[in-house]
């Protein structure tokens, strides 16, 4: 990317991932708002943005640290000098485990398990390194993927305290339960979250157990956990950029309101008599949740043109854009779409007229492993 | 990524994107006695590897040189050494228009129009460079995306040869039909694509234009293009690597048969009495075309955890993989999914008991501009 700092927002070549810097701003201060206002802990998820210049803005508005999902994430995020990180997952290889253990001496780390094996394999990296960790067992809450039943989060807990490591408290996220579009369903999954950590915190007391937190939560549903007053540290992420899909939610109540953030920037190359076909396909956004949306045309509809192409339809001409005319789009999903890019442009100012203020480095990109 | 020449791929670390480059070798061959015995230029398409050195194992087996769809991907390739390069795609920005111009300096290098601007604009930046290419005039020929109706193309080419610049014959691809499944459909939309094509070469001889060359498709349809007599070279890409889209489909008589060479390798980090989780989501391969398929498991169903996770089900217990077990996956579609990677790890020896041969740049990775 040849974009630079103090350049024009029309100048700058396309497709490309830019950050309305004054709109991000906001919505990191409404989230820090409110999880200060609940008195909850905030580690938003890092897994969205990758990147440590974005973490430590969130630090410095008072998140305690990040979550990542994966150790060359946390690894990256590390070496670019974030100091508290949460991998709000399992890790299961023992090479891997290696690299964790060996992290948690440069930072304050935290992991999830939720198996024997794993906090066996954990335990024996750990002690090999001579390194320690917070543990959170991981229950399923709902989702259907990770985490032990939680009725069997005591057993897994006191594995945990067998092995000789600090049990943190509990992993709960319902990832599913974020793009249930109406309030009634969204509560109703969490409502079954929340009876879910119930049932696990219950089995703790059981056993005799301190459970110091219940982290977990997103962008869609965060309220309603808050709400509960089961869980005491917010996970969210995509509430910073706010994707087209998150957008498409119907509001909680009382929920802080976030605008969209993150915007790739395109160009129309080419146009036929029944549509204009712009140079950002799904190399520049991701299309797992959907696509993306045209930012102030609602008269057009993007199509599908494929890994280099955009489809614009809808309008009649001679309202559709002409070549060389920039289309701003919304991406469906902002996570795996910041994946795709080196570089996120922070635009100041808007984005018509605009300049670019900081060239913000996706440091975690590509980090799957 | 820590992979290293002579790694084991057991200690391949997880996920990664590997090449079986036995089965990539027998799919190069077999590509390239094709169009030797046809008597076709094949100019491979370079946005599904994007890599230098895959290019060139293309050029030593007989291939003209690589197509392009971005100018930074000619860059990029240009920059590793490939010296003849189509950008098969339209430019209209007149400073990227410029970024072409200087990089026909260095590479033999030719580009689509489909405009009279995109010829204005183009002719600008080569006279202001002094630079020289191909210029070739893109029609419609059944995609609906970019490209001028057939009829028009006499009067863009004449627009090309009146700017000063060299008319180097039609671009005719067809996108969407590559994926049509059953034979009959794609023999019915190539047909339709190639009386599009006797269109443009009917009108361009009525304008007394010498077509030089009409250069399109792709590994769904290229016998059928082969067989028309019409094209002249071909820009297939996806049979180096075969997708587990293209081997859905219908086998075209006649066709060569490419072999899965691209594989994700994955391990289990989560299992439960329903499934097994493993740690590789959509960061890790593209779902564009579909999710990916579980070589070797037929009795496996992947099914979408997200970004970092896939969920195996439908083996009854003790079928599903246990913890730490390696799975591979077929992605769906090679092109994004070789873009979210870095690099590609080149085995040699099949996947069981191989050794990495060749750590394999993705040297135009991210190139979307």
């Amino acid at each position: 990317v040849n974009a630079f700092v103090g350049q024009c927002v029309a100048d700058i070549d396309t497709p490309a991932l830019v950050i309305d810097l004054d709109a991000m701003q906001r919505n990191l201060a409404a989230m820090a708002t409110f999880a200060s206002q609940r008195g909850l802990r905030l580690r938003p998820h890092a897994k969205m943005h990758k990147s440590a210049w974005i973490a430590q803005q969130q630090i410095a508005h008072g998140a305690v640290g990040v979550c990542v999902q994966k150790t060359s994430e946390a690894e990256a995020l590390a070496a670019q000098g974030v100091r508290d990180l949460f991998i709000s997952n399992e890790v299961i290889d023992e090479a891997k485990l290696a690299r964790v253990a060996a992290l948690a001496h440069q930072v304050t780390l935290a992991i999830a398990v939720d198996s024997t094996l794993g906090v066996e394999r954990l335990a024996a990296a750990l002690q090999a390194a001579g390194s320690r960790l917070g543990v959170f067992v991981e229950i399923d809450i709902g989702h259907g993927r990770c985490g032990v039943p939680p009725r069997d989060a005591a057993a897994l807990a006191r594995s945990v305290a067998r092995h000789g490591l600090h049990f943190a408290g509990l992993q709960a996220y319902h990832g599913r339960a974020q793009h249930l579009r109406g309030v009634a369903e969204r509560r109703a999954a969490i409502g079954a979250s929340a009876q879910a950590v119930r049932t696990a915190l219950a089995a703790l007391a059981v056993a005799g157990i301190d459970c110091p937190l219940v982290s977990g939560a997103g962008s869609g549903s965060f309220v309603l956990e808050a709400d509960s007053g089961l869980w005491g540290e917010l996970q969210c992420g995509s509430y910073l950029f706010m994707d087209r899909d998150y957008a498409d939610n119907e509001a909680l109540p009382g929920a802080p309101r976030f605008e969209h953030a993150l915007f790739v920037k395109s160009q129309v190359m080419s146009c036929a008599a029944s549509h204009a076909v712009i140079d950002a396909g799904h190399k520049s956004h991701a299309i797992d949740s959907g696509l993306p949306r045209v930012w102030g045309r609602d008269d057009l509809e993007f199509a599908n043109g494929g890994d280099e192409h955009g489809i614009l339809r809808g309008a009649a001409l001679p309202a559709i854009p002409a070549l060389g005319e920039t289309v701003w789009l919304v991406p469906g999903h902002c996570d795996p779409t910041v994946n795709l890019h080196a570089t996120m442009l922070g635009v100041r100012g808007g984005l018509e007229r605009g300049v670019v203020e900081r060239v913000i480095a996706v440091d975690a990109r590509g980090c799957i492993t």
